[in-house]
């Protein structure tokens, strides 16, 4: 080799001149969070300058819809940190109070979007935690795409999951439809929700078929997830306007004919599952009623049950009637998971005992905690196994 | 509808208040950036408690490997503000350093990942930083999968870029090849790159003919990003070992088998294209000449050219050889894009007179600027219409 050229040493050597640069300009050199042995977290932050430190992360108590805090401890280099107590298996999220400005973790770029806010995520392993990981089974694909929607005029953005082996053979399969909440997007479900791993998970554990989770984008006024559509960047909000007036029901078979024109599909209500969170479960149990023939599984996490009085779209008139329509032509599976401290709680309660009067059979699952992601992911790996057996 | 029952309201409600509290906790009430009509930005952050907050975009000059950064300026409320001016046309990453400890904007929930740190994006549209935008144009998909590669006994992630309509109609299409730098990974090139927006737009605009793009992971020792495999979330490196020591050339044919296996696909080499930046480059070189007869286009961005001395991989033996046999076997387009700032400059010029030398054709475009994203965006945007015409 002609030694007059470029050794590629040269390169590194460069690189390790960014990083040590890096390092003066965040903290690079910090490796936080360190799971320890025994599961407790060591969190470490770079702040020489700041008067204060605090952390929060998801598994402290909060109050109500604030999040619980600890104060972090200095040391003589100007790194922050505090070591949890040992941590139950979870996927949680945490970040940052920097003399009151909160931030992500530098030294950890894993990162979730909720609505509008960023956070840092990490996993304590073991138990139903398992579940989120990856690990060593076969994996399937997830694939964002667009589709066409007649009704709502517009081409929309989804996100398919298909199952280890989808395109290796030629059978059909039965189909997941799992719909966000309000502030959601088609990236919800598979980001924090770790819908793939958790498919994954349970598919090479025996416990849940083969099946395909179609995440759509349950805002109709929205083409596409904030950052993916044609608005470009700009910033999320909770509430999209139209969600929740019955054009999302109204469009859904757009939906299901663009996922049965384009996978390999058992197309039948026996190989059909709708379930969702919050808005989204109110989104499955209209559209489970108003097509009262199409689900045999349907799924409410959290759900958000009975729309605005004030809305009057086709869709929401004669909840009872359709209801009792369901109920007679048959399913397999109604699942109900609710969290002890939601603060959708009582509507809860009163929709079963709705449910209740009308004869209407329900499986239901009542959790710790409130209306949180924690609870999201236990009832999706809960409700998966429960389909199409 | 039953008077008892929960109105959706009360969500909305609880909502706000949700938003009332995470305002209080990290200026969620603040839109930055702000893009303005004459393409200037105005950046802000609330951060009452800072002494000094400074803004580091992009658009600065930078001295060597150091970030250019200006003084945002606090109003009463305690937020800081700073508006640039008019920006040229591009994507551009930006971060704040609020008394020295530097963050993302927690307005701007669009971050990207560049290694191990990750900054804020926003695009100032207009000539080229168009195709990195999502137009009303016909959009491709984007799959996430995983493959099995027998030479290095692993199932490892790839991205896959189809074209519009590929799931459409039953043609084959012919296939690019694109290959990331040091530190990167499968997900660089669709992130930082925008190689979809790029696809899509250039299709869009007939500049493109519709093909695959293959945005395999060049670290052989992952099996996918940090984060994304069963090492699950570490902290990524910018040099990963044994990315350069000849195995992942000699691993290539598993990708274009997977690829051609499993897409519909003119496998020949008239349809076959390779680019790559950086380490990416070098492996596009290593890859084209080591395979002589199997890619008709190839690109090299800002490449890093030749191994270390030390390595004695079998396929970095008889480079000139090989060249020679490649440029025998034909091809249709040798190009090469370097930045004549970029530290890798002179070995650049090096290679070229190698070329020359040996005879061998190529097209060089030499852009402003460095080692950066945004000119492998634009060499990008050029190479892609070269391509099967």
């Amino acid at each position: 080799m002609n030694r007059n050229l470029f050794s590629f040493l040269t390169l590194i050597i460069f690189s390790m001149q960014v990083h040590a640069q890096q390092s003066l300009w965040g903290g690079q050199e910090i490796t936080s969070p360190r799971i320890h042995e025994d599961n407790s977290v060591t969190f470490s932050v770079h702040a020489p300058n700041a008067g204060e430190v605090k952390l929060s992360g998801e598994w402290m108590p909060a109050e109500g819809w604030t999040p619980g805090t600890v104060a972090m401890e200095k040391n003589e280099k100007g790194v922050w940190s505090f070591t949890t107590e040992p941590l139950e298996p979870e996927l949680y999220t945490y970040f940052f109070l920097i003399d009151g400005f909160r931030t992500t973790d530098p030294a950890n770029p894993f990162i979730v979007r909720d609505v509008a806010s960023v956070m840092n995520i990490l996993i304590v392993g073991g138990q139903h935690a398992d579940l989120y990981k990856v690990n060593q089974v076969p994996h399937g694909s997830v694939t964002r795409r667009w589709y066409n929607s007649p009704t709502l005029d517009k081409d929309r953005r989804i996100t398919i999951y298909t199952p280890p082996g989808y395109e290796s053979n030629t059978e059909k399969y039965p189909v997941l439809y799992l719909l966000h909440g309000a502030g959601g997007d088609e990236e919800a479900w598979i980001t924090l929700g770790r819908t793939a791993q958790i498919m994954d998970n349970l598919i090479a554990q025996g416990k849940a078929k083969p099946m395909i989770v179609v995440m759509p984008n349950g805002n109709v006024s929205q083409s596409a997830a904030p950052g993916e559509g044609i608005r470009g960047f700009y910033k999320p909000q909770f509430m999209v306007p139209n969600t929740m007036d019955g054009n999302y029901e109204a469009s859904f078979p757009d939906i299901m004919k663009f996922v049965e024109d384009n996978y390999r599909v058992k197309a039948e209500k026996a190989n059909r599952a709708i379930a969702g969170l919050s808005m989204g479960g109110f989104h499955a149990l209209h559209i489970s009623r108003y097509y009262p023939n199409t689900f045999d599984y349907i799924g409410l996490f959290s759900a958000a049950i009975l729309p605005n009085q004030n809305v009057s779209h086709e869709v929401y008139r004669d909840i009872d009637g359709t209801l009792k329509q369901q109920m007679e032509n048959g399913y397999e599976l109604y699942w109900i998971g609710m969290g002890k401290t939601d603060f959708l709680y009582d509507s809860g309660v009163q929709y079963r005992e709705k449910l209740d009067n009308l004869g209407m059979e329900y499986v239901y699952r009542e959790s710790e905690g409130g209306h949180v992601w924690r609870n999201w992911r236990v009832y999706l790996s809960e409700f998966v196994p429960l389909l199409f057996n």
